[in-house]
């Protein structure tokens, strides 16, 4: 033993870890982490049974409408049981070794349960009511009454409606919550609890429940102590004026601990009965710590699918087009803020399916790379502004500036020479377009943004990193972990545990960046200012009420479908 | 001998046939009709040897700048020593059974020759000069010139230039001698003669020049008996201000008999010497005979890579963005209109070329047939405007009404879910879209458009004549011949030879139209009604001044090229 050895706890003798779990929307994630420096000793992926449940009914096979998406509680579980577990096991670690275990989850994913937290879905009786399931967070059926929100926080001038960038989505708690009342109001008022599944996985392993800052602030509206009035929420319907009381509870701050890991829960993970459960928390909100980016003006893109910026700043602005702003939303005593854009990687999956011919399709399959790989090697051969393209990335609506899922997707430049690889780069660069004016929009709202470090799938992509850099004119960051979500709930575990003082130390400790990876050139860049100046253009004519075509188009194919 | 037998041409015992030549791009075609009903006894293609120069100079194998393209005469020669004999023999008739002979050329195709007609490029010592040769139709690099020559129009106020739309072409006769004045004065001077292929073929076949009505007026600016002035040709350039004296020739009325046929032509076709020859024409201008639609208001849109439109009117207006109004430029005594969209089936072609995805051209395959097929085929399974699409069909440019090769195509409404047969169709749509504006600017300019024929490749495509149908909420009749171009010129060829009185006469003996094969269906031209709209909007916002950002998009693209 040497004494001159600090005794912080990062250097103590003997491998400590915590455990985190990411409870995605097919699939759960656990992994093993060294709390001393955040390496990642075991890992292990549960596919859910369920899933996303979209279609039929799993209990009785009975259609669900156009829109609905549900999950299956015992799907969560089950990563607990089996993940949990096999991630351990991978990591050659004894129960003894974990110190504590956190857990991060989609949002808005919300669920009715009893006053002890039996979800409806369980309660025999109600199996058969796809009310009584949770509503996955891209449940989209609850639009009218989004709208209908939206117009009565307007007409009354809300004071929390600025705090979301003026729109509420249809994927938050009081939307779903209305669709439940207005069309199963017997169930809704069997729900004597309406919870975030963050919220409800907590309980599940402490047996008590628990609520977080980060999803009541940004999915359940409550803003400087309050959630929305009694008088607002009876405006919208009478029987909804006492709904918040079924969200009623004292918030947890992020990192804290939400108590201790219960006799069940330790029976199904192999843990030790009592270890600390970290408060709940959100898959992109976590995400910061494991990125190491937490300070103020420190903007992450976690970028997949769809991306979504979270980003800390010491000052309150309302941001037009943000999700959110929620204090302590991913630390305490900051702000915490939220904007994101609803189509980027499923926007290039899409070229992908559409505009890759067979030849193209042949020469990657030849080559052993893939379509995405064989568009962007063609596409960087070319310099900026060559293909005389500009696009609108909406193809899955616009969340951020713009919050309007009716928009679409958008074209222009075409000649009889454009070739795929160049539609493909335009929508690449149509989605650092995007990026950039979420960049803007903060800046001009009087939150700096100074940092830029993106996480997820698509930053693999050296190509589209650097066109963001260019784009952007900044030096564009990487989180070193591909695990940001469950490496941050393990980050936020280890301060729960008390090995760290909050978040923001353990991050430092635990969590990994690597700075300045790509960097702007200059000429590049004063090229894409140009193109970025028409996607401006386009943005603002269709955007923001010069054409309403899209919307109008949007309405044609409803009713060309026979949904209008 | 039947005694009761009346004597008209039609019911003359013994077969009489004339020979109608069409001269395309890439090859030219005879056919040998039948002069009493039109039937088509022999038909044959000659390739050109040399077809569209447009890289390197035969000759010398000089490379040539950007968007030239050039003919070679001797190929159109061939054409009369090969095709025209084949044909004979493949019809089984005798010389003397051809009563004439007709021809039609792809306009404005120019060349300039000396006094008796011998193309420079055959002088001599200018075999390497690339100004010595045609210039093809699609030669493209005299835009400056054009430039000139319409603001300098638009500036005087020059009385002609509302005849053409507003704009004159850089592909017609001024811009190409003005480029061939400032690149190659020599040769400028030496061509005594600058002359239409159109009507320089007839001068081949007769050993007399001849010009025509139809590209005097179209091409060559000649309006109410006038060239453009002296002074306007000065101030283009000095020494451009005799040009008009290269042109000066008595115009012949079309359908009119140019000569007899030459000892020389009469041994490459094995023709009789002395047989008529009918006035030159245009390829397209033919077709309204072989399509029976010379009636004031019959519209004749001949469709394939590029669509052209011909009517016959008893009235002169100024329809803004039309090729161009020329009194007899179709028939004699009737005013004749021409209009175009310069990208239809070579924009169906970008699509399948870019948006066919590997298993889609692997269905295909399998099924043997086409990609076109294919798309149409699962395209048309869909309700108008499911797919929440509208394009605008300027891949190559806008040439009726916008007049503006530099805008581009667009599609807007894209969705995660949209596929390539969608986008497909939209692009069917938005052509017949593009008919609909060109039909309104018609009518709107007091130029009424009574009965609607489709002619060309495009037509068998029955899904695509269809939605032209419901758009244009008319009849859509068909022409009855495929080679609607060499069937027009034998028509010609027997008003020339006597055989009809004029044009009508032997259109209706010889043409053939099938009349309202596709008609509108209410519901579905409603839809398209909304669809139309939204084109219209994108049309007027991108194409007359809401927006500039295609000719933007189009500089930066040069500029990305290294040709900005």
């Amino acid at each position: 033993m040497s004494v001159n050895k600090p005794l912080d706890a990062v250097s103590e003798p003997g491998l400590r870890v915590t455990v985190g779990v990411d409870f995605g929307t097919l699939s759960g994630r656990a992994v093993v982490v060294s709390v001393a420096d955040g390496a990642q000793l075991g890992e292990a992926v549960h596919e859910y049974r369920y899933g996303a449940v979209e279609h039929t009914l799993p209990a009785t096979g009975e259609q669900l409408p156009p829109d609905w998406a549900l999950q299956v509680p015992d799907d969560w579980r089950d990563v607990l049981r089996y993940a949990v577990p096999k991630a351990l096991e991978l990591a050659g670690v004894t129960p003894d070794q974990v110190v504590g275990i956190g857990t991060d989850f989609t949002a808005c994913t919300v669920l009715p349960t009893t006053a002890d937290g039996k979800p409806l879905c369980e309660v025999p009786g109600y199996e058969g009511r796809p009310h009584a399931y949770p509503k996955l967070w891209k449940h989209h059926s609850a639009q009218a009454q989004a709208d209908r929100i939206n117009a009565l926080a307007a007409e009354r001038g809300e004071s929390w409606l600025p705090r979301y960038g003026g729109k509420i989505s249809s994927e938050w708690q009081y939307a779903k919550a209305l669709q439940l009342l207005e069309e199963d109001p017997e169930l809704y008022r069997a729900a004597e609890r309406w919870i975030e599944a963050a919220d409800w996985i907590v309980w599940e392993l402490t047996g008590a429940e628990n609520r977080n800052t980060c999803t009541a602030g940004y999915k359940g509206i409550r803003q400087d102590g309050q959630w929305p009035s009694r008088e607002y929420l009876a405006a919208l319907n009478p029987e909804f004026a006492d709904f918040t009381g079924k969200l009623e509870f004292p918030l947890s701050p992020l990192g804290g601990k939400a108590g201790g890991l219960s006799v069940r829960a330790a029976a199904w993970t192999g843990l030790n009965e009592g270890i600390p459960v970290s408060v709940g928390n959100v898959d992109a909100h976590v995400t910061n710590a494991a990125a190491r980016a937490l300070e103020p003006g420190h903007m992450l893109a976690i970028m997949g699918t769809s991306t979504c910026h979270i980003m800390n700043s010491d000052r309150l602005a309302e941001v037009p087009g943000m999700c959110g702003v929620v204090d302590g939303g991913v630390v305490p005593g900051l702000w915490g803020y939220e904007a994101g854009q609803s189509g980027v990687g499923d926007i290039f999956a899409w070229a992908v399916r559409t505009a890759l011919p067979e030849d193209y399709a042949r020469e990657a399959r030849e080559r052993g790379i893939s379509g995405h790989q064989l568009l962007t090697e063609k596409a960087a051969r070319q310099a900026v502004g060559a293909h005389g393209l500009v696009a609108l990335d909406w193809h899955s609506g616009n969340r951020s500036v713009l919050v309007d899922h009716h928009l679409s997707g958008l074209i222009v430049g075409l000649t009889l020479d454009t070739r795929p690889e160049e539609i493909y780069r335009a929508l690449l660069e149509a989605t650092a377009f995007g990026t950039r004016t979420i960049v803007e929009a903060f800046e001009q709202s009087g939150v700096p943004v100074t940092e830029f470090t993106v996480a997820g799938g698509l930053p693999k992509n050296a190509f589209l990193m650097q066109i963001y850099s260019d784009v952007l004119r900044r030096p564009v960051n990487v989180i070193g972990s591909e695990q940001g979500g469950a490496l941050g709930s393990a980050i936020h575990a280890a301060v729960a545990a008390g090995v760290y003082p909050d978040i923001q130390a353990a991050s430092a400790a635990m969590g990994s960046i690597r700075r300045a990876v790509y960097t702007p050139d200059g000429e590049r860049a004063d090229a894409y200012d140009a193109l970025y100046a028409e996607y401006r253009e386009l943005h603002d004519h269709f955007g923001r009420g010069g054409s309403d075509a899209m919307h109008r188009l949007r309405a044609l194919r409803d009713r060309g479908r026979g949904q209008g």
